[in-house]
C-alpha cells in the first residue's frame, strides 16, 4: 500500500499544530469576550439542509463542491460546506432559545473541489454569529469583534464592508431584471480577482445586453472617502431597495470611531459569492502580506433560518467566518518566535536513576511543567541531541551520586550553561523563565 | 422540510459545548504536561488505509462501521473510525521525526453503527501515543497520566490493565490453535458485558471444543492482590508467550506506587475489541457513576505501523484514548457547578445610551471581562429576564442622568443588589468576582 494523505487533505505536524491552537485559542478569546458561547454541530448533514433553497444558492461552487455519502439505512447526506447551514438548521430546531442568540463555532467543513495552492478538501472555519437582531448595531459589533480578532493576532489588517439591498440597487439602477441579481452578484465578486474584462464577458455570456452592463460597471468606479462615496451613491441610486442599502451602510458606519474607520473600508464592490445575504456583507485582508485572499468574510443574511421554516418565523442573523489555515499562514509570517516543535519545556535525562526520575518527572509535571524524560536508557550525548533536535529549553541530568545529595544538573539548552541544584530549585528555575 | 439531524448525530449547545470545552481544557493540560504535542490529521482518509491488515481487523465493529464516500476523482474513501490509523500513517510517511514522538490529537470520528443509547454516529476521541519506544517503562507512563487526567477532571476512576502476550499465552495453555487466537480474545471482550454463558456459545460457535473452553475461562477465575494473580498465573501458563506477556505485567506495575495501585488493577480478563494489540491493553472505568461503559481505553500495538511500510521498519507504540462524550457525562454528574448557559458575565442595558454603551462594552471587553449588551432598544425589565433566562451574573443599566456623572448601575443578578458605580469601578468589581 502507498502511504498517502486523501486528496486535497493534509496533515499538521506538531510544529504546525501548535500554531494553529495559539491562533484558535487567541479567536476564542475574542468570540467570548464578545458574549459568543461555544456550539458543536455536526460534520454530517442530511443533503436536503444542505441544498436547501435558502442556503448558498445552486450557482455557488460551495453547492458543487458537496461530498456526498449514504449511511447503512441508504439515507442522502453530506459533509458540511460551512458551518451556517447547520447552525440555521440548530436555531430551527430549538424554538425556545433566548434571542439574540450568539454562538461561535470552530471546526472543518469540506469541499470537493480543485486542489490549487493553498487549497484544501477539508479546512478549518472559525464563525461567529448572532440571530434574532435585525438593528444594525450588531453588524457594527460583529465588524468590532474581527477588528479586535486582528489585533489580538497581531495582525496588521483591515476589513472592506458593502450591502447587498445596495447592489441590488446598484442592479436594478442598470435596468437588469430583479430575477438576474443573484447570478449578476456572482458575477460582481468575481471584479477584483478577474478584472473588469473578464466579468463583463461573463455578464454578456448570461445575457446582458451591453449598456446595461456598462451602466453596472459604472457605479464601481466611485472612490473617495467614506462620506464622498455615500454621496456619489446617493445622487445615481434613487431605487427603494439602494436607498435602503445605502441608509444601513450609513447606520453601520455611524458606531465607529475615525481610528476604527482607518481599517473599516466601505467597499461598493465587494460582491460576495453565497446567494443567502441580504444585507451588510464584508471580507478582511492582511495589509503586507503574501496571502492576497481573504482571511475572513461573512454578511447577514435574513431570510435563511425563514426559509428552512414551515412557519416562516423571522431569524434575522449576522455572521462572520474566519479561515484558521490563511490566519495561520499570515500569523505565522508575523510572528516567527512563535515556533515550537514540541510542548515540552523540560527533558530528563536518568542515568541509572529511571525510578527517581518518574518521581521527580511528576514534581515538575505537578507545578504544571510540561515534562518529558528518556524511557530507553540512551546515554547522555543521544539524549542531548534528541532535546537539541526537538527544541527543548531545559535538559535535567540525573546520575546516581548527585541524587544521593537529593541534587540533579540542569542545563539551559540555548546558553549551554549547566548548574547543580535541588530538586526543589530546579523545578522553580524551569517554571520562572516563561 | 423537516429539521432534524442525520440520524445518529447530535448538537451540542452553548451549555453542552461550554462543558465538553472544559473537559477538553483539562484534558490538553495533562496531554500537555506529560510531553505530548498536538497533531492533527484529515477526516477523510483513503478507504485502503482505514481497512489496512495491520489495522482494526476485519471482524472488529469499527471496521464494518466506516463510511464511505467516493470524490469527484472516483477515488474511494473513508471517514475516519478512529484517530489511530491517520497516526499511524503520518508516522510512516514521516520517516525522519525524532523518536520518540509524543502526540495527542482530538476530535471527531465516525462508525455507522446502529444507534442505541448514549451511542452516537459521530463522536469525540482524544488520544495519546508515543511512538518510537518498547520499553514498559511509558506503558507505565501512559497508565500515570491516565491516572492524573481523572485527578484533572475530579473524576473518581480507575484502571485495568491487562496483556495481550499473555492471552496469547492462556490461549495456548487452553489448547486453542494460534489462527483462532484474534477471534477468540474478541469473545473474552464480551465476557463482563454478556458474561461466561453467553461467551461459551460464542466460542462454541467459532468450532472450539468444550473441553478447551472450559480451561480457558478457568485462567479467567483468577483472583486477589497484583501478586497473587501474578503468582497463579506463573503456576499455569508455562509457554513463551505466556511468560513474556506476565514479564510485561510486572514490570509495568514496578513503576507504580502502592497508592496508584489502587486505581491501576490487573484484570487478566480484559481483553479490547480491537486487533492490532499485541502488549499491554487497558481500559479506564468511574467507580460510582450510572455511566457504566469504559471512559477511555487503549494499549501497545507495536506492529501497526510496521504493517503499513513496505520496508517493515520497527516502530513500536503505546497509546490511550479518552471518550470525550461518556467523559462530559460522568465530569457533569459529578460537578453540577460548571453549569452555565453562556459566556457571557456582564451584560449591558442602555437607555438611550446605545453609542456610550460601545464604549463601555469596549472597556470591558479590554479588560478580559465577557461583555454583551441590548443592541435592540428592549425595555429595562425585557432585558433583565433575558439576563436572568441566560444566567448572567451581572447587568449594568446605563441611563442618560448617570452617565453625565459618568456613573452607571451595577446589578447582581444573583443578590439583587444594586450599586450605583463610575465605569472603571464597574469594571473592577465584575472582573474581581470570579
Amino acid at each position: 500500500m502507498k502511504l498517502e494523505n486523501s486528496k486535497g487533505t493534509k496533515d499538521f505536524g506538531p510544529e504546525e499544530k501548535i500554531l494553529r491552537n495559539e491562533v484558535v485559542g487567541r479567536l476564542v478569546k475574542v468570540f467570548e469576550r464578545y458574549g459568543y458561547s461555544p456550539l458543536e454541530t455536526p460534520i454530517i448533514e442530511r443533503y436536503e439542509l444542505l441544498s436547501a433553497k435558502s442556503g448558498a444558492g445552486e450557482e455557488s461552487d460551495a453547492m458543487k463542491e458537496v461530498f456526498t455519502l449514504t449511511d447503512q439505512g441508504n439515507r442522502k447526506l453530506g459533509l458540511k460546506f460551512e458551518q451556517t447551514l447547520s447552525f440555521a438548521r440548530f436555531i430551527g430546531m430549538n424554538p425556545t432559545l433566548n434571542m439574540p442568540f450568539k454562538r461561535y463555532e470552530i471546526g472543518p467543513v469540506f469541499r470537493d473541489g480543485p486542489i490549487k495552492l493553498g487549497r484544501y478538501r477539508q479546512f478549518w472555519q472559525c464563525d461567529v454569529d448572532v440571530v434574532g437582531c435585525k438593528e444594525m448595531s450588531i453588524d457594527s459589533e460583529i465588524l468590532l469583534l474581527a477588528l479586535d480578532a486582528f489585533k489580538e493576532l497581531g495582525l496588521d489588517a483591515f476589513l472592506e464592508v458593502n450591502n447587498r439591498k445596495l447592489l441590488k440597487g446598484i442592479i436594478e439602477f442598470a435596468g437588469i431584471k430583479d430575477e438576474l441579481a443573484d447570478s449578476v452578484i456572482i458575477s460582481i465578486d468575481k471584479l477584483k480577482k478577474f478584472g473588469k474584462d473578464e466579468v463583463r464577458k461573463e455578464l454578456e455570456q448570461k445575457g446582458i445586453d451591453d449598456d446595461k452592463i456598462a451602466k453596472l460597471l459604472s457605479a464601481f468606479d466611485i472612490s473617495g472617502s467614506f462620506e464622498e462615496k455615500i454621496r456619489m451613491l446617493k445622487d445615481i441610486i434613487k431605487n427603494d431597495i439602494g436607498k435602503q442599502g445605502i441608509a444601513e451602510i450609513e447606520e453601520v458606519f455611524s458606531y465607529f470611531s475615525d481610528e476604527q474607520k482607518k481599517n473599516i473600508i466601505f467597499n461598493v464592490a465587494l460582491a460576495r459569492g453565497l446567494g443567502y445575504y441580504t444585507g451588510t456583507i464584508f471580507e478582511g485582508f492582511a495589509r503586507k502580506s503574501e496571502v492576497t485572499s481573504s482571511i475572513c468574510g461573512g454578511g447577514r443574511y435574513d431570510n435563511m433560518i425563514t426559509g428552512l421554516l414551515e412557519n416562516k418565523k423571522e431569524f434575522p442573523c449576522v455572521g462572520i467566518s474566519f479561515g484558521l489555515d490563511v490566519i495561520t499562514d499570515v500569523f505565522k509570517a508575523e510572528k516567527k518566535d512563535f515556533e515550537k516543535k514540541t510542548v515540552t519545556k523540560v527533558f530528563i535525562v536518568p542515568i541509572k536513576t529511571m525510578k527517581q526520575c518518574f518521581s521527580i518527572c511528576k514534581d515538575l509535571r505537578d507545578a504544571g511543567i510540561s515534562a518529558d524524560m528518556d524511557f530507553m536508557a540512551r546515554g547522555i550525548s543521544k539524549n542531548l541531541s534528541y532535546v537539541n533536535a526537538m527544541k527543548i529549553p531545559y535538559a535535567i541530568i540525573v546520575g546516581e551520586q548527585e541524587l544521593q545529595q537529593n541534587k540533579v544538573k540542569l542545563r539551559n539548552m540555548k546558553t549551554g550553561n549547566e548548574e547543580i541544584l535541588s530538586v526543589n530549585d530546579a523545578v522553580e528555575r524551569t517554571n520562572k523563565n516563561d
